[in-house]
């Protein structure tokens, strides 16, 4: 058994979700996770079937891109993954999908507006979507540039209150506390997404509804007196 | 063995059957019931996924709000069904979900027209929806407030015949004579609301069907001489 | 064991047939099939759960609308499948069903154009669309007038070559030469009013497809030199 | 046991498959295979029923079209394949379904852009949608012609590096090294297919993305110093 072999389980578990919530398709998509005390990250194996994998084959990467642990050759988004975990302190996991709603957002170059409390329960204004990448920085170091992309866009934006973010022309990434809340965000984001899109459907004079409305839905969830769940239990 | 076992046990059930259904994901939506001898209340928990739920974890609740039985804290949306059972005094359950083509029109800020018979078997015309809450009362008593709109939305429609709303920018309540009908609407409204996008999409100049076709169709289920089913066997 | 065991059995069959294939929820639809030389229609009873479904339920109707045998009442729809016996008479199966894109195609009272040869295999031109029932009809007998609008519809089509129709405002009604065949065509129906609303979702412009490409795939699946299949085996 | 078992095994698989990605409905699609040593394709059998394949059924035919071995009467769409396979000398295996997005496009007459990343990674350009064909080539030889029509649209685009193909006002034809590749471009067409009718959805006035990115992407996955999966393990 190698090292962090916990995190692996993790990390490789939460891979597996990604399947079983119809986000990916063959080996599209990835999940890492850090371990912060030793600075390094567990990540799926490049162009890996999900029926295949297992916690041995999650490559172990340092936060600098050297390879610690493992056979197989890490996600070809490793970089990306890194300069998220560089840039955004609190976050313990990372997830990259290609998720068909989310996609239909982001190859349209719009960020999601929040329409509704569902989108305000997870983030308190739109899901941004980043600029178009310069093709000097596609003909640099691509997967590095792709994360500075994600970072300069949240010059704008909290990544503790927005864990998502649609890179234009590409797909989505997502974060939490964990791996298995950074799978969770994904998911939440393609439901968004595809409600979105059938709301203005509906009626495209739409527009984002109003801040007060927007600050209840958020705060009773993740405020300081939030009373949405358990965690304040009688 | 508490209060009102076969009361949280149904109420467990319908839960779980929103689940089955594919109207939520997570912990998205709940469903309550309410004995009405004893004007208590039995609902979901807030916040636990509905694979851990079980009947001893509904909470008990009387019309006050006031936490009868029951460890973990309820919906936070408890408070809207209360003003439901008690300004609507025939029905004996309430659903509320984030089902993404109720939520799409919720957001449209659209009642669903009566396009077909479909729709007229469950509702003579449209199923409204509610309008724009006030800053006054987000910042006030919400869930509460949320109740309120409803009531004030159905001065003008019949609660027994429409058992079904959207809330603006929000999502749906559903209600019946029990649990499971309360359900039953919830999956009926999904259905109506996806077709209702689709027509509009074909013919977006398509308006209701006449009075006398929507009348047939929910007299012929609902009426004092209704044919469909089986309650007026031979 | 009653009457016409084997045609209830099969008629059961192909209704469970249509809950399994997506077409339906709850009680929605009804198959019905045809004894032709006694001239008794088996058919689904009135607003049973398919779950609950068993062949000794099938209630035998005789084509004058009498019961011949069957402790349940028959499908609320019964005497519109009587006329459709009466009028087509090479037909031995018909499908009742609200199927969400064939509904939406109705609702939108539009026919569904003949755009590729996926539809040229199953019909030489559009699905046609009845015109809207008008008030008396509505009044009168609305079941028998429902199916003599479907009669009415047919006068400018070939119910052998286009075993389909939308009834405006309401649902689908389909064919074939066994109820396993109307089944069959509902199935198919579904399928291309999915793919005709994308298709004019993508190009709004778009019409027919020549006569010519029409007749080819028609032909090469039902004409005299038909080559599509088995039924002409080496 | 006939000759070429193991080629009929895998293109019985193949078909299975298409089938399991919900490709397909009752007997429509096919897959076939060549022995390129042999000159022999082993193809499905038309008209057959997924659920009743096995690889004893698929028919071997000759590249001019002979039957080598097999009961069954080839697929319809067998010409076509042939077609192919003379004029790709790469290819082991093709596809040709009637999946619901690509058939969209496909009756949209409209080729599909390359709006994002996901497309760039198989195709460095648009997915080519065919001429109309004349109303010469569908009364001759048509599934015949319906290779040539493939064929002159290749003569703007490289079949290596866009292994699919959209036959206008029919369906889609998609091809690979083997006819699991094969499969799998088809399963990608879909995809890339439903996610590019959404994005137009969302932003009719988008366009496709830079060279730079089509590039970057094509090459990653495909260009001589490709990066993605394990081809090139340390």
């Amino acid at each position: 058994m190698g090292l962090l072999q916990e995190l692996k389980e993790r990390v490789c578990k939460a891979n597996l979700e990604l399947n079983e919530k119809n986000l990916v398709v063959y080996t599209f998509g990835n999940v890492s996770g850090i371990d912060r005390e030793k600075s390094i990250v567990a990540i799926k194996p490049s162009g890996v079937a999900y029926e295949e994998l297992t916690p041995e084959m999650m490559v172990l990467v340092g936060i600098d891109g050297s390879i610690i642990e493992g056979d197989l050759n890490p996600s070809s988004d490793t970089k990306t993954h890194l300069v998220l975990y560089k840039s955004f302190p609190e976050i313990g996991g990372v997830v990259h999908t290609h998720s068909p709603y989310a996609v239909a957002w982001a190859q349209a170059q719009r960020a999601i507006p929040c329409l509704g409390t569902t989108h305000a329960d997870y983030s308190p204004g739109e899901i941004p979507c980043t600029a178009i990448m310069s093709d000097e920085a596609i003909k640099g170091d691509y997967e590095t540039e792709t994360g500075n992309l994600i970072i300069e866009t949240f010059n704008s934006y909290s990544y503790k209150h927005t864990p998502m973010v649609l890179v234009a022309s590409h797909g989505s990434f997502t974060w939490g506390i964990t791996p298995e809340q950074a799978v969770y965000h994904s998911v939440i984001l393609e439901y968004l997404a595809k409600m979105a899109l059938d709301t203005l459907s509906i009626n495209p004079d739409i527009s984002a509804i109003r801040k007060s409305l927007i600050d209840k839905h958020f705060n009773r969830k993740h405020g300081e007196n939030s009373y949405y769940g358990q965690h304040n239990r009688r």
